[in-house]
């Protein structure tokens, strides 16, 4: 029995997407996503949000991100997002390189979520010097939160709000935006365009698809030409395009991104009650997806290491820990960890 | 029956390429390019090889080409490749890109090949104007070339020792180098590292993978570092890197490359001498690998695309078209297509 | 005496430009381009060239020109030029770094200048193939030319309009502007925003200033923002913007500039008329501002600079040899150059 | 009575660099910083730091500050500096754009100077994920700092080491070294090379010149290489170079920078303790330099203003004032604004 919780990055592709994939398999067709199956995201996610999407098919997260953040900042533009988000810590200067020198402003917030407040603050307080501070250009927001928290609609609206008053419009990081969507019941429109949000990177690699993302541009899409343009000269037009585009396409049909995505936060669910009853751990944010992160002593994590449980020690701390639920991680092997922390 | 000889790019994958995704897709990996397969790159080219090769695997042939020559030229460099390379002419600047804005020189040269004297008189008419000129900081080459001719190993050391008398390293780009290998039977490490090539962009998408491709250094790895930096600020560092590297691995096995690279060889083969044959079609370069390149009126070709056949006119031209023969097109397609010739 | 013909880069500053700067060298006045000598730049341009002009004052050419050229084309185009044009010879780089890694397209053309067909074709023959391609997006043109002639409105206005063909907007590199207008006896406006030109690099430094350029947008000034961000982020945003400011207004007040580029166009075209009059000697291009090419044998250059003049053998040839005529230079000296050609 | 303490910026320049400018602006001399006094910089320097140095002459301390980083960073690194340091706050993203997209990661501490355990801390606590992370890369100091106060020669050695101990190099922003050094009373080498320090922008146009700065590199000039070719790409080498280099042999000739330096210390001096001494205004951080940081109310600024007298309210604060003393400013002017304060 698999106990590695350590990132839905390391889980395999979903039976469903795999059948997709050697669907797709069959004869010639056009390169450089001509193909049919891209030509059909369009219609397909518009479908899915309920209004216009343009769709840009990418095999990272970190090139939707980059390539959307290149769209909505000049290269003497800041894009303000949580410190913690993903942007600002894991991207290895991505958005930065993609965005010709844009500068990610990092602001403080609790649980992994920013708050409207204390981001109008940090807006006004950048970029009142003219040519010689960055322009205030963007917002990223990361739904779920790196924390595994979720950013309610209303949430959203109140940041996309608090961004539009000083002229920015908002990017949504969707790395795990099936699991929010999952967690929410909301309609994926609902918790995006229709709270404000203009362009979602969104997710798939960790929720069951090899390595498929999207870059959406919900009504306007003026903005595509330049992403396709970048794009293609950061090497992320693939000549096979369809196979992308069939993981895809695959993927929100039927709505399997969100079977994964909802077993995945019930597992998390379930080990979340665990830690709650446990004595000596507890939880570190409110668990809302599929990510749990638990305050325990170090001598806690090490017997469950010990016993072959597979997690992830937070960088720089010792006494917390992250768990990841994953779309293949089996009930049982929940059970199985749970029995396990219930015993040390 | 398909008659499709627009471009490789549009074949699917090869049976044994989704064999091994399949095989790949079990149970949770480590991510990020540390899985089992990954981790077996450097050992299995390096014996494809006959030396100590690093391996960085990515899902394309510009993201390798890009990725190689950012290492080989500072942001002040220049870079000599043909007029007709494919990343002067087709990667929409993603040299310049990931270069920071380095400039590629075009040289000319018959046949898609270059030839060392004009080659050490165009270094030797730039950059002598210290600062105020590029610093010639590469060469690269192209085998199979854009012309779908071949360097022999003595001419890929004549260039590569032109190149070091100004001190440049050289890149090779090899996004059709099993076609290449396939024709000239040579090993591979004879038409690279031991004619004095230092990195290698060694393709795999076109010749019968879904989208991988692995950037390639030979002996020296120091900078290997700068690749793998590149790589991740880039968006190229998969989460799920196994499903590339599964690809490469099987690709290489037991000799699947030169398989299926022979059989695109031998289809062009078939296919050029059906062209010497007619009486007013005729080959504009050698054939040696999978391309054909055709001269012929437009007439011809008008007649040939309203028997159902699919091939590139060549823009600009209309009395040119390319013919590109791919690892899974079958010889009763190569048959049909001569006939067809031969009928008009 | 001085018999230095090397380079008008090399001659000091006019009499009254240094008068200028003292002049403005008195208390406190704003920094950063607020001054009262940088708030006039507008209004004394827009009144020398007849229409409104708004002005971006740098330290060089190159930041004019690169500046201007990132305003033009986005990082994914490119910018057409005469192969021997500065920006791509003698910027190191510039045009790329600004831009972010834009392509230059050197065109071939007679005596330095470009011709409309040439520039149509080679227009015509990229950017065709989408995102693979970069995308035409500016044309580039130096009056006079890095030979030395001039091109006539009407051929400034021909260029315009077959670079309006495909939307490209063009940019002029005015290093030696006073030269060829002087020359010319048309008003400033008539060779630039008349004949179509929206940019112009306006140059100051080579004809009598310290280190003064300046970009010049005529009509249209919504790129400004554009131009003034670059700027900053290049590093040219002088603090004490007023000694750049102060040497252009003194530059073009009471015709200054005009007197001081005639005097030089009437040194070399006394030198011209030497050449032709010797027997081995010949001219290389048409004089029609303040350069001469010479073509001589090597044996005649020789005694040429034994004689203590001071000139430029062109890079890569022994046979021809660049004078160039400034501002200051005395009309003894260019007599005893004339005395000493005659003489060998 | 000009009573402008707005800031050292908008000051004109000494009358001895005047007169050298003015002396160098004789007949031809070579261009692009190979004339006599550019030549003579590195000797110049070496005599006054002590050791051997190569000297960069540029126009702005911004150019000099971003070529630097971009030597000691590469793109893919982070710099380390006070979350107020000019380098962050003032200059527009120079250093993101010279360094293609390096981060800085501002560091807090009191008084405007960083501390060496925080330092550490956050070196520590970045970077520490592979390619995931920027790579710490350099540590950079204002001196004397953006509040006003001086780094002691050990306190530079202190924060030094701490860089050291994670193998970065050390850059220091001196755009008012020579305030610094005025105030200390060592010699400069102490309190930079000797202490630790690699690279120096050494500041001069807001101390007596009109526009003249430059990058010293002590010891080790192998960088240099690197330094020249951005700052040809970047536009910044002057082709009439002798006048940035005139005004810096001026600058150091016989300490007249410490003349103009220790002037406007006193100066500040002078006001500070008039500060002191009102019931209600007080000093923000300590004056040790040439700039006092007031906390008063804001009527009496506004008394103040109405009094004539010109400095700057700090953005976003209404009660806190800054007021440069520049080289040029009078005695009877800063006795004047003492006055005015303690009758208000």
């Amino acid at each position: 029995m698999d106990l590695n919780f350590r990132s839905d990055n390391e889980s395999p592709a979903a039976a469903e997407i795999l059948a997709a994939l050697s669907a797709a398999n069959q004869g010639y067709v056009w390169s450089y996503a001509e193909d049919d199956w891209s030509n059909r995201l369009d219609s397909a996610f518009s479908e899915l949000f309920g209004t216009d999407v343009a769709v840009l098919p990418v095999s990272t997260g970190t090139a939707a991100n980059s390539i959307a953040l290149s769209c909505l900042a000049p290269a003497w533009g800041s894009v303000y997002c949580h410190t913690g988000a993903h942007i600002v810590q894991d991207e290895g200067g991505a958005p930065e390189f993609f965005g010709h020198g844009i500068r990610l402003v990092g602001v403080v917030g609790e649980q992994g979520k920013l708050q409207a407040d204390p981001l109008r603050r940090s807006i006004a307080s950048n970029g009142g010097h003219g040519v010689h501070s960055y322009l205030p250009s963007a917002l990223s927001l990361t739904q779920s939160t790196e924390a595994g928290t979720i950013y309610q609609p209303a949430e959203v609206a109140e940041l996309c709000g608090a961004a539009a008053e000083f002229g920015l419009p908002v990017h949504m990081d969707g790395a795990r935006f099936a699991n929010a969507i999952a967690a929410l019941g909301c309609s994926p429109g609902e918790s995006t365009w229709q709270a404000g949000v203009r362009m979602l990177s969104f997710g798939a690699s960790k929720n069951g698809c090899f390595a498929a993302e999207a870059l959406l541009m919900f009504g306007d899409s003026a903005l595509m030409d330049h992403a396709e343009r970048m794009r293609k000269r950061s090497g992320h037009l693939l000549s096979k395009m369809r196979f992308v585009s069939a993981q895809l396409l695959a993927y929100i049909e039927d709505g399997l991104w969100l079977r994964l995505a909802g077993h995945a936060n019930a597992q998390a669910a379930r080990f979340a009650a665990a830690i709650e009853q446990h004595p000596k751990a507890s939880l570190e944010f409110p668990v809302e997806a599929n990510e749990v992160f638990v305050r325990w002593s170090k001598a806690g994590f090490e017997q469950l290491e010990a016993a072959g449980v597979q997690f992830l020690i937070w960088p720089g701390h010792d006494d917390m820990a992250r768990f990841v639920f994953s779309h293949c991680g089996s009930a049982e092997g929940t059970e199985r960890l749970c029995e396990i922390v219930a015993g040390i």
